[in-house]
Order: C-alpha cells, then structure tokens, then sequence
C-alpha cells in the first residue's frame, strides 16, 4: 500500500460542508495517508479568507477593533466544528493563541494559526492525526527553507504514524519561533510532506479541474490540460499563468513525485497531472501571455554576427540590470525584449549607450507589444501552423516570432490591442 | 533626355547573334547612353567563358600552350567581328596585349582584355564612343576603390560625351598599371557608371528575366520577382542566393538609383526592380536557404535574462572567431546557431569553454540544420501562416524559428534532409 499525500486549499475548506467533501475524498482511497491544508478560505467572493483575518487581526492596535476581528475568527472556526457535528473545544487554542501573540509569539505564528486550527478541526473529522508542521518541517537561522534537517525529522515522524493531518503554510525556525513560507506556501508544504512520506503521487485539491489551456479571464470555458511537464509550467507560470509556484515544486520534482491538481468540487474530474517528462511531446500545455513589452531594434552592417556587439550589448544592459526577456541576433540587426517597466526612465540612457557603444546605422523601439507564448515541449508542426494562421484570420502581424532554444515556447509579439483577440483566436484553432 | 546606363553581362555578348540582341536593345531606347560590357562568355555549357581562357592563357608557362589558348582568344573575337559583318581590325590590339603581358603589363591588364575587346567591337556595332575603364575608374595605392577620384573624373569624362560603351571589371591603380574588381566586377562597374552618368535607372541585362522567388535548383519555373528592396537583396545575397553582390550596389544605392535586372534575351519581360523603398511592403521577395548550420543549446535557470552570462557567452565565441549566425534567449535557455564549418575542430572546445565559464545544467547542439529563409520586409501575416503550414503538411518540426528584428527575415531551421521538400512545399503556399 503505498502513499499519496493530499493538500486541500482554501476554498476546498472553507466551510462545514466543504470539509465533508474533502472528508470523503480523503477516505475514499485508503493511500490518501498523508494531507495537508490550508486556512479555511472564501465561502463567497464577498467573504474573507481566515488568513486574511489573521493579518488584519494582528496589524490591529490593541482595542476593540482587534478584540473583534479574533471574534469574527473564532466564530468561523465554531460555526465550521458545530455544523460538522464534531465534538471538539478549540476555546482553550483560542486562549493560547491570543496570549501568545500579546507576547512576541511574532506575526508569522499568529497568521500561520489558520491552518493550524484548520488541521485540527480535519484531523478529527478524518480520525486521523494531527501533526504540527512546527514539529517537522525547519528553517535556516537566514530564512530559507532547510531541507535537510526537515526530510530527516519529518519522515521519521511520517515513518512512526499511519495518517496524519499537517497544517500547511509554516514551519519552526532554529530558535523556535514559527515562520511561514511566502504565501499559497501551503502547496510547499504539501509537495515537503509528499517527498518526506515517500509518497508515490502529491495530489493538490483545489477548486478548478486542473490548470486551463488559456487563462480563463480572456477565454470562456477554455479546456483543462491533462498533462503538463514542469519544465512547461514554469514557463508557464514565468508569464504569469496562475499555476503552481516553482518553489511549491522541487521536493516532488526531486523525488520524481507526480503532481496531481485536482478539484474538490468534482472529485471524478482526473484533473491535470504534472511531470517530469510527458510520454507524449507536441501538444499543446499552455497559452500564456503579456502585455508590456518593448523591442529594441539595432541594426549595422554585420552586427548579428559581431559577437563583439553582443558583448557590448549585454554588457550595458547588465550594468542598468534590467532583465532582457529575449533576444535575436540576425545578420544585420539584433532585437532585444525587455518589459517596459524595466526601462521606465531610462529609455534615452540606453539608446544613447547602444549608440556611442555601437554605432549602428539605426536604433528603434517598438513600443506597446504583447507577447503571447504558446507551450508545449517540441511543439508538433501543426502547432505553428495554427498559431500563424489564427494571426493571419486577425489580418495581425506578428513582430517578434521566436522559439526558444530549449524548444518549448514559441513566443509571438504582437500589438497590444490586438492581444486578448489574438489569444482567443489562437486558442480556438489550438483546442478541440 | 534623361540616361540609362545599361550593362550586359557575358552570355548576352557571348556571339554575334548575342551582341545584336544587345545592341537592340540599347538602340530601341535614346536613353541607354551609358553602356557597360562584360567579356563574351559562353555560347553553350560546354564552352569557356573568354575570362577563364584568358586567366588559363595567362598562367601557361611560355610556350606552345600558351600561344594556342592566345589563338583560341583571338579567333573568339575575330569570329564575333566577321559574323557582325563590321569592318574592325583588332589585330593591332592583340599584338599588344600580347606583348604588354609579356612586359610586366600584369595580370589584371590580361585577364581583363575580354571586356576591353568586348567593348571595342559594341562600340563599334553601336556607332558609341568606346571609353577605356582605365581612364575613368580609379584604385587607391591599398587596392581599394577611389570612390571622390573616380565619380569626379567619371562624371565629367560622360558629361562630354553623348553615348559611349566602357569594359567594365576593371579600372586603374596610382600606379598606372591595371586593377581588376573581384570577378563577377562588371556589374560593379555599371553602378559605378550609372552613379557617374547621374543615370535615373541602371539596367543590368543577364539571361534571366530577373530574380527568382525560390532557388530554381530546387525549385522548378519559379516565379520571378518583379521588386525587391536592397535590404531584401542583401539577406538573401547572405544565404547564398545568387543576386548581385552588394559591392556591386552601392554606387547606385547611394544615389538612389533604381536597379532593374532583365534578360537580354527577353527584353520585354519586366525583369526585376531593385529599389531602396518598396511602395508595398509585406510580399515575399525570395526564399533562400543552406545546409550546414548547427545550433548550441545552453539551459539553465534564468540564463536567458541573465545579461552576464550573454555577455561571457559572445566572449566565447568572439574570442575564437566564430560567427554567430544568429542567437535567441529564452528564460532558462540560450540558442546560438553557428556554420557547421566554423567550429569543425573546434566543438569540443566551444562546448568545455561554456560549461567552465556558464555552469549550464545542459548544453546540447542540434547537427544537420537547414536554415530556410523567407524574405520580405515587414512580411504580412498571411506569410508565417503558409511557411508553418506548408511544414505542417510535410509533418516537418522547426527546430528554430526567428524573425529577425529588423523584420526582413523569417528563418525557420529543419533538418536538412527536408530542406529541399520543404523549400518546394513553402514555395507552393507562398507563390501565385
């Protein structure tokens, strides 16, 4: 019998009768041995996450207005445990929650508290055990996430429980104050406990199937992804698709854990698996894309194949240090992408730069480009296709056209205005 | 009246009947007054062009070889003569040539007697004045082209004259002696007069009507291109197209004289314009494309935003002198395309040389690369949609996509197996 380690997120327990769904699912399938939540989160897109409380709670002044918002998550935990019908009295983890913020237990402690209470309140409705990430999972004296001291201490705590309960989200510095990972860290947590219980699948319950071909914001009802690579994700997630952080990623990815992402609300849906490696390659796994881009176009005589310019060139925008998203060096030109907020205020610098630098015969900017990256690692030839097909339908020229040298995105620039079209347009002639 | 200068190339002036056709044509236009000839060259693919006899004859040890292929020169161009049925005696020429050869006259004085008969005989078919090269087209001491000596001298040597014929290939050093351009230098020639006469078009007349959309080695009937942009010219000039040599443009380029190519035996084809500014922009001017290339892969965690690690990579490659074709960076991943030739014996190296100095998680190279190259200035959608779809049809993968960023160039890279098929398959969607 092996293990899958399971997080629920916000919104998969946000309430009494979500937490039964999560209940069931994790009884469903004996394996589901190890999970992990988050604080409870919206009931509505009016209502607050109990994180959010939290933080308010504790930026309050001491007062009324702090004695309040304690209250208001009290109330959220109680009407939770008295629609579960469960017996369990948090009011003594109340007390020492709120004593031990008044006395420097430290904002991260008491934020981190919803997913705390959160893990207790679903370690008694599962029957399983409650396991406190302060016991298991460890920082450095800097902050940063120790490893190791972490898959030493939290498998041999795994090892010695059958199930348990883990509240994400945190974990215990060298001199005993909790810290929290940067937030959404409960999907870190989550991947830590998958890779530390030897867990043979980390499964991510959220609210969506899985992670959508296009952003959902731009395409109605676009297709969920049934397969994605995580080389793909982070490509994905770079241009600002909202998928898993890569931190979220390594102890699976490490272990060759597969990630599963899947929805609470529809717990038959097979949601999208992500891997090291795709059996199939050539499909599509993402359109992402931006707004915000600026080309800087430079042309001499040659200079695509001066790699005395290009040494030039990097060199002036490694002293501004202003990122370049990609370049193309041709024969008599080189195009640099940058994202205009990079640049803002120094455009004149730069250019002035390029030309006492260079002098090139022209420097130009093509101002106000969206990109749009189409994901996949080797992409099938029919992919291309149907991107500049879709572009020529829209009578859109493309002014940047590049596929990266690692061969999964093939990123297009194109006017602005023309982007949330374009991606529809694309979308429509990639699905299906 | 304005002035055309007009130069023939070596098939249009290869025979009798060739120089008649020629002549035609200058005669049937009162502006072709500027006229410019190469040497015959050959009547049939089994002939030699008068040049390669010439540099042959040259290079022959004294003795009987040397004096038969002297022989076979003569009685080219007394052939010529005697089937024009024109009353001019060369004899004296020949004696002199011959003998100036032998007096340190030099190579370049011998070899490029093909185009100074040539010349002799138009001008004396045409009834034009015969202009020596030598007194018009000057050198510097370094062997580089007097450009201020020339166009001065030149201008005003035409402005006395009302129609005249000049050998083209060659002109004279400081020195007084002769000085040949590189072959292939008639067409500089005619440029050069063009820009001296302040001619308002220079017709360059081959035996083609024009250039081709696609390589007819590959490509069967291709269509040719009524016009076509120096920029354009030269980038398919670089992938190995053969158009004119830019050295051969830039008198006229500068001056803004419009370039047309047309075929001598065809004279009322079109042929090809050749302009600074296109009216429409967005067509394709021609397809080229090589074998040969290999394309160096580097991945690692941001490289390609990394302004460093560009900067120390063109270091590399400058430092060993090789050219870099052209380049794209992506987020974690940096492509350089290279000439299989220009790091044979080298790779090794190359590839130690950037995992020493970048520590990339892997460096890769791609090997049998074809470039395939659709040219056109700011191509118009439709254009990327038939490329990618003619390779969709061929199930072919690109490997590399760029357009460059002076937005002439479309470059897709695939195997070079496919190359031709590919060549054929991009032709069909773009042509007609």
């Amino acid at each position: 019998m092996g293990i899958k380690a399971v997080k629920f997120g916000g919104t998969s327990l946000c309430s009494a009768a979500q937490m039964k769904k999560a209940a069931e699912i994790v009884l469903a399938d004996a394996d589901r041995r190890v999970v992990v939540v988050s604080a409870p989160g919206k009931r509505s897109p009016q209502d607050e996450k109990i994180t959010d409380l939290l933080y308010r709670c504790y930026e309050a002044p001491e007062g009324e207005e702090k004695v309040r918002l304690f209250e208001r998550i009290r109330e959220r935990f109680d009407e939770i445990l008295s629609d579960l019908g469960i017996s369990l009295d948090l009011s003594q983890e109340y007390e020492t929650i709120w004593n031990t913020a008044g006395k420097f237990g430290g904002r991260d402690y008491f934020v981190s508290r919803g997913e705390y209470l959160c893990a207790k309140i679903f370690s008694g409705l599962l029957g399983y055990e409650f396991l406190d990430a302060a016991d298991g999972i460890f920082f450095h004296e800097d902050g940063t996430f120790d490893d190791e001291r972490t898959r030493e201490t939290l498998s041999s705590l795994l090892a010695r429980r059958n199930a348990v309960v883990i509240p994400g989200f945190y974990g215990k510095m060298p001199n005993d104050t909790i810290r929290t990972f940067p937030r959404g860290g409960s999907d870190i947590t989550g991947a830590i406990a998958a890779d530390a219980a030897g867990a043979y699948l980390y499964e991510n319950f959220t609210d969506v199937s899985g992670f959508l071909l296009a952003d959902p914001k731009i395409v109605d009802k676009s297709e969920t992804v049934s397969i994605i690579s995580y080389k793909e994700l982070r490509r994905l997630s770079y241009m600002g698709a909202s998928v898993l952080h890569e931190d979220a990623i390594f102890p699976v990815r490490r272990s060759g854990i597969p990630i599963n992402i899947r929805n609470t609300d529809s717990p038959d849906d097979p949601g999208t698996m992500i891997v090291e490696k795709k059996d199939r390659l050539g499909t599509v796994s993402g359109i992402a894309g931006k707004k915000g881009y600026v080309l800087i176009r430079i042309s001499r005589d040659r200079i695509g194949s001066d790699a005395a310019a290009a040494r030039i060139l990097s060199g002036i925008f490694e002293r501004r240090r202003i990122p370049i998203y990609g370049d193309s060096h041709s024969v008599d030109s080189i195009g640099i992408l940058v994202e205009a907020r990079d640049i803002a205020g120094k455009r004149d610098y730069i250019l002035n730069e390029i030309c006492q630098c260079l002098e090139p015969e022209a420097v130009g900017l093509t101002d106000g480009l969206a990109l749009i990256c189409v994901v996949g690692e080797r992409l099938c030839p029919a992919v291309p296709c149907a991107v500049f097909c879709a572009l020529s339908e829209l009578l859109e020229r493309a002014q940047f056209i590049d596929l990266g040298a690692d061969d999964i995105v093939l990123t297009v620039g194109i006017r602005e205005a023309a982007f949330e079209q374009a991606v529809r347009k694309i979308y429509e002639k990639l699905s299906g």
